[in-house]
């Protein structure tokens, strides 16, 4: 049942906020470092200093401190939550999840720099603070989301990620499907290309499932991955991450048109003023608001046949449809 | 010994074109198509009506359209042919080689559809036709470069490109690896910085040596690695391709000053209009020719420990350096 729980609420947060600062630490370590190792000389003043004292990063350099500014320190981490939370269900070890969610999160990130692209949505602003391109420049933003897609499929095929390596081929194919053309990729042209444009209640179900659903589930599924958990756990899985995906879709578009801007950290009515086609412009803002509420309750019951160790997944069934940023 | 053999070089051209041929086949049968399955209708007229009848592609369509306009058809496949080459110095099987061959051609093709973006280096033409964003405008080269680069992690998980895990998780590593921030698009990075401004020697080496030279040590090795050869053979393929890399980069860089558009199929001295260091620029014409032969023949003893199976190859070494495009 759904429900609006405030304790429940309070220790997902914690739960979200504790992942968060774990995942910023593996990320930060698994992220390469501003100097290249064999460029690297002994130095007695730090990298703050040499900003102050006027250098600019060059190169390598300044796509790996793009690379940096855009993964580190923000996002809501909800997909490397969902591969932690899932990955407990079947008991992998936590720290093999961690560098799998970090690897998802590395082609969030990708996704998110690339799409605020002045070719894209052209967002100036991101987590709040400029997005990578007002920051380091358009082409030093290309080639940091293309450094990060890359690097992530370098962590997912690092042997600490799980010993068998058929597991980490199988994380590799399915992120890679999730994130590809009949992926993410696809679900963002067709989202560009909606623009000023009439889309049926079906299409913008199916831009939705491409553009954020498939990375869900496969944030979801890689928990069962890791845990070799049979097919039918692997499909309940990715169902509950479909429609938690398309719930959380509807509520940030319901934010998109109620919201300000400091509580979503970044412009507000967007969608609204390039025309875009979103469940709520199809449907109305209440009864999109009541599709969220079924698709919340429908993710649940995906997920009744697993144990306690699910009870954050089911919070976070309530938290996609109350959540208030 | 560095030769120009008349009969040599025709066998080279042959084989280069044979793998050509081939591995557009197997491009060809590996990409999408450009209805998804699911959608897919029966219908009495070809796509060719299709465009005939006004029906411009869009969403997931205009990206796979755009993935295949710039991955098939195109190009001297040096990459592909070092890959079938190497692997066959182990005995692998063709299939696998073309097959990792594909997937490397697919990171190429992503490499020059993002650096012909105008934020890049700003190219409207590629092998003699437009690039990729002016036939389909910026964001969907920007997304048919993601999903290329993405989709061949996808191809090199697949255990038809190796029945042994590890292969396929080494291949990925080793292909992530040169293809990131520490190497393609490191120097890719370097070198958009590195427009009028002096570098030296050093640095253009290092420069290309990330920009080319390490996707060309990755295409080697590759056969290596499907091959399970031992390391030191490794060593020497990759050494082999860094030098032929950096001969090829020389040529280049010559063509772009003496060449003519018609025969290099992009834009003439675009290099020296964008005041861009290369090795002529610092080494002058006649000593980067020099230098150029030096690599060429530095490559040959690389690979002199090879029976006759390395044939290609040591053809291979001399065409780079006597190429007229």
């Amino acid at each position: 049942m759904l429900k609006n729980d405030a304790a429940e609420q309070q220790n997902l947060q914690h739960a979200l906020s504790d992942i968060s600062d774990k995942l910023d630490r593996v990320m930060d370590e698994l992220l390469p470092n501003q100097l290249p190792v064999a460029n690297k000389v002994i130095s007695l003043h730090s990298r703050e200093e040499d900003h102050e004292n006027g250098a600019e990063p060059e190169g390598e350099g300044k796509v790996i401190e793009a690379m940096r500014y855009s993964a580190l320190g923000g996002g809501k981490r909800l997909r490397p939550f969902l591969t932690v939370e899932s990955a407990r269900l079947f008991g992998v070890n936590p720290e093999m999840a961690m560098l799998t969610a970090a690897a998802l999160e590395f082609v969030h990130t990708y996704s998110l720099v690339h799409d605020d692209l002045p070719a894209m949505d052209n967002d100036d602003f991101r987590r709040g603070k400029p997005s990578c391109h007002k920051q380091f420049g358009e082409a030093a933003a290309i080639l940091a989301g293309d450094a990060l897609l890359t690097y992530a499929f370098e962590v997912l095929s690092h042997p600490r990620v799980h010993a068998d390596p058929n597991v980490r081929c199988e994380l590799i194919r399915s992120v890679a499907r999730a994130a590809g053309v009949r992926g993410m990729v696809g679900g963002q042209m067709m989202d560009l290309d909606a623009e000023h444009k009439e889309l049926t209640i079906d299409e913008v179900i199916r831009l939705q499932r491409l553009k954020t659903g498939e990375m869900f589930a496969v944030a979801c599924e890689a928990g069962a991955i890791l845990g070799k958990a049979p097919d039918p756990m692997r499909a309940r899985l990715q169902r509950y991450a479909h429609d938690i995906g398309l719930a959380f879709q509807i509520t940030d578009d319901l934010l998109d048109v109620e919201g300000t801007r400091t509580e979503t950290g970044k412009g507000v009515k967007k969608d609204t003023a390039a025309g875009k086609a979103t469940l709520i412009s199809v449907l109305g803002v209440e009864r999109a608001r009541e599709q969220a509420l079924t698709l919340a309750q429908q993710a649940l019951n995906h997920i009744s046949v697993f144990d306690a160790r699910a009870e954050k997944l089911r919070a976070l069934a309530n938290f996609v449809v109350n959540r208030r940023s």
